[in-house]
Parts: structure tokens; C-alpha cells; sequence
């Protein structure tokens, strides 16, 4: 096994992100969450804050989105959704970054996106929810809506998205060569173990 | 973290098995699958290759269930199904040799019935159809089924029988600490990383 792009789904609050940002310092590797968002972001035109709240969420679920779907943008938008333009503007994202080398891609669905290559090592980080409630409201501080609200209506939002373009359930353990709870085994020891995995031959 | 059990879940011929087997010799700890069918046979009064096939499948599907649960066995079965019987018995086995000390326990949905021990390293183990059908063939032999349809005969049973006793989906990443892909991964990698964890404090 030759893998030479990682990616890393994972549950909101489950420290998916910092697994894969470590991945990537360990591997000596890019890694690309953010970027990803930038990236998009250059390429449609939307501001990244836009893109970063409705690109891994629910198709058709903003009002721009809809508004957008119905006006239609010619030349720009091909008369598509908001969602799907930016799931297409994503998805040739994605599959550039893998051209250009070894790289960590964390979220946007890129295990479905990257489908087709052989070099590929999809994980998925979970966790139970009393971890990662408590680990969103250490990073992001508290907020109006209670944690267990907040995890229900990400879970929810990244689940429908995915299921959406990709056609496969969400949190499906077949969908990825490993699955880590990182509530149970520790942040460390997934990074361990995908570092380790990514490293066989 | 300190496991002292090991549940392994596996779709059928992905190889959960094997990898169950190498990680109890690995860790000289005892290794519980067709023993488990002995010890419910032997408590059930059925025989053990009638567990078997009926154990892990979905409740009623059997003739025999059907005729056991309209007719009751008075002070034997308490008017349950067979399937339920047989249920109550493995849940009771399955507990008994949890509180005996540190093992791995293969199949029969032990990942739910231990889920309330703290002390325990719930895997899940699958890999693509193409690997199992190979795998099935080379092992077991042909048989006037196709691969693919016994797969897809197993995958449903098993995954009917856990819907049905658990309440969870089957092949969920979130019902286990740690999902392998034994395809991709190669059976060796799988018992590296389940041992490492079991050894991780």
C-alpha cells in the first residue's frame, strides 16, 4: 500500500481537524482546511466566510442559495444552485491539490471526490457526544444555542450534505479504510495510527 | 486507557476472524468465537451447529423459531422465541466470560452487550465485496451460490439480527473505538494497530 493523500472526515467537535493538522506536521506534508475554503472561495467569486458556512452543508438550505438557483447567473452559475456550483468549484479543487503531491485534505467530502485514485487513505474521526461537547465549548467558548444543539444541527447539516452528493451514508464505517474514536483512544493515538498506516508499504 | 476485553465485529469475509485469532495469541489472551457457540449450545440444549446458524441471523426467520415460540417449552424457554432464548443465553455467556478477565470475543453482537464495561476495545472490521468474495472462495470453497449472493445473504442476516437486538445500525463507525478496512489495509496492519491500542495506556 502506497497511500499519498490522507483524508480526514470527521464529526464536529471531535478534534478530526487537529488530528489531521498533526498528520500533516509529522509527514512533513500540506495540509488543507482553510486553504480549501480560500481556494473555493478565489475561484466562485463568494466570500470565504460564505463558502465556509455553506459548503459542506445541506443543499438549498440558505436563501441565497435558492434565490441564486431561480435568478440564474449566465456565464457564471451555468444556471446551477448555489450548492451545486460550489460543489463543482470544490470538487475540481480537491482533485488539483491531489495532483500536485502528498497532502492531508480535511472535510468537504474529499473521500467521495477522490474516489477514483489508488493513493488515497480515508479516515474518519468520531467521538461520543459529552466529548465533544465539552471540547467545543473549551475551543469556541459558549454561545446561545446549548452544545448537544450545536453538534445535533452540524451532524445533521454535514450528514445531509454528504449523503447528497455523494449518495452513501454519512459516519458508514465502509465508506473509509479507518475510523477512530477519538473521544476513547485519544487524539494522539489517532494521529499514531493514521501516521503509522500512512507510512507501510 | 486500559481495555481488557476486545470485541471484534466483522462483515463476513473480511477476515475479522483471522485478525481476532492473531491479536488473542499476540496478547496470550483467550480467544472466544466457536467456543462462544459451544457455551450456548451447551446452556441452551440446542446443538451447536443449530446456534450457529441461528445465532447471529434474524430472529424468526427459522421454522423451528416459529414452531418453538406458537408451542412455548414451559420452564425452559418461558414462552420466548428461539431466537430470543438463544439471545438471553448469549447475552449471559457473553457477560460471564467478560467478568473472567481479559479476551477477544468475536461475533455475536458483543460490542452492545459489554457496552456498558469501560474496559473494552470495540472493533469493527470490513473490507470491499471483491476482497470478501475472493476471500470466501479460497477459504470456504464454492458453492452453488455466487459469492456475491452469500455475501449479500450474511451482510443482511447480520445486519437485521443487530438492528433488531441493538437498536443501532449496523457497520456505524460510532457503535466501535476503531474500524478497519482489511481490504486496503492487509489483515497484518489490522492486528499491528489493534494490538497497539490494547498495549496503550
Amino acid at each position: 500500500m502506497e497511500k499519498k493523500i490522507i483524508t480526514i472526515s470527521r464529526e464536529f467537535g471531535s478534534g478530526g481537524r487537529t488530528v489531521g493538522r498533526e498528520v500533516a506536521n509529522r509527514l512533513g506534508i500540506p495540509f488543507y482546511e482553510k486553504e480549501l475554503v480560500d481556494q473555493i472561495a478565489l475561484e466562485s467569486g463568494f466570500a470565504p466566510k460564505f463558502v465556509e458556512e455553506n459548503g459542506e452543508h445541506a443543499p438549498g438550505t440558505s436563501r441565497l442559495s435558492y434565490a441564486f438557483s431561480h435568478q440564474g447567473v449566465p456565464g457564471v452559475m451555468n444556471g446551477l444552485s448555489t450548492a451545486d456550483f460550489l460543489w463543482s468549484i470544490q470538487c475540481n479543487v480537491i482533485l488539483q491539490l491531489a495532483e500536485q503531491g502528498p497532502c492531508v485534505i480535511v472535510g468537504r467530502n474529499a473521500d467521495y471526490i477522490l474516489k477514483d485514485r489508488k493513493d488515497v487513505l480515508d479516515v474518519f474521526i468520531h467521538a461520543d457526544k459529552e466529548f465533544r461537547a465539552d471540547r467545543i465549548v473549551r475551543l469556541y467558548g459558549e454561545s446561545e444555542k446549548s452544545p448537544m444543539s450545536r453538534l445535533a444541527e452540524k451532524d445533521k447539516r454535514r450528514a445531509i450534505n454528504y449523503e447528497h452528493y455523494t449518495g452513501r451514508n454519512w459516519g458508514n464505517a465502509q465508506n473509509y479504510d479507518i475510523c477512530l474514536d477519538s473521544g476513547s483512544l485519544g487524539i494522539d493515538n489517532c494521529v499514531d495510527i493514521i501516521v503509522q498506516m500512512y507510512n507501510k508499504k
